[in-house]
């Protein structure tokens, strides 16, 4: 069976394929919105890793929506949200999709889809969205990274990955005015992950 | 890694077990409160699984004490959850555990553990415990065990595995007056399922 899985290069989006791995024809989606190339990171784990490898593109003027709501909000959750629901949604409507899964953990607070969003999710498009690792805590999921992935970590705005912030950080840094300083009091620094490649015991 | 999964001989005890047979060292274990010998069943069908098996035991005053909860509030729910978490608390204190699992889905009601009992539990026997099936609905659930699974399904009442159920049932039968009407009106018929063995393509 098939399953497309949103994959942004970290550790969450490459454990959830690894663990669906022997039960699914794994085929990786990175979404991109044309104002950074961060595919290309994600493309570059995706061979390294052995699974297929699509983006899907969608269009700037989502980024720019989510910048708004960001500005707004003064906080991330709503905005990124968003870019995380639509980007579903686009890969459930692709033709020949039956399984869509992401890496959202069990406290993850952002994104995280609500149980209605779900079920119209997979009553619209007719597809299975699955979670993963929806069942695993935080400290466990390193525990399994560990064992099975080489990753390098550091601070959010220097990892080179493919999730929506950095390309809404890019955005906010160009369009706005002092978009940089909006974009430092706006997204805490935080340690990231980005995938280098599978580890062999 | 070893990992305990706690274990019914149903469909979603079993499917969490599979999901998980490629990343773990793999352990079976089925509660009995020595009201009838259910494990017997879920014995069986963990030897044709091919997975270790083993039962641990429990005092039948934890089924005096669910069958009070269960007539108290007149409905499942309180009982059902205080065995599962029970359980799950004597599974977790057992030597040499490093992580425990079940089968609850995405959509289950009962049993079902809040977030701080989860924290609890991770944190009193410094396990992790899993649900690895948390991020999966019940329809692509039973997807996933018609691929892999061969199971009878009927009536809940005529289908022999080994849950919390079975024994709390058959204590009001025996214990209570008219427990054989208590029965009837407080677990409504349901389907439930009972794994054969493995299905190879």
């Amino acid at each position: 069976m098939k399953a497309s899985v949103l994959f942004s290069s970290g550790k969450d989006s490459s454990l959830a394929a690894l663990l669906m791995e022997p039960f699914f024809n794994i085929e990786l989606v990175t979404i991109n919105f044309g104002i950074l190339p961060t595919y290309k990171f994600a493309k570059e784990t995706a061979n390294k890793l052995g699974f297929p490898f699509k983006v899907v593109r969608l269009e700037p003027n989502l980024i720019e929506e989510a910048a708004k709501m960001l500005i707004e909000d003064g906080y991330p959750k709503r905005a990124i949200n968003f870019l995380h629901h639509t980007s579903l949604k686009v890969i459930c409507s692709q033709p020949d999709t039956v399984v869509v899964a992401d890496g959202i953990r069990r406290d993850d607070r952002v994104p995280m889809l609500t149980k209605e969003q779900i079920r119209s999710l997979e009553d619209t498009y007719n597809i299975s969205y699955i979670q993963p690792l929806m069942g695993y805590g935080r400290s466990f999921v390193n525990i399994l990274v560990k064992e099975h992935l080489k990753i390098v970590e550091g601070e959010s705005d220097k990892i080179e990955k493919a999730d929506y912030e950095v390309e809404l950080r890019s955005f906010i840094r160009k369009q706005y005015n002092k978009g940089d300083s909006i974009v430092k009091s706006l997204f805490p620094k935080h340690i990231q992950s980005h995938v280098i490649s599978r580890r062999y015991s």
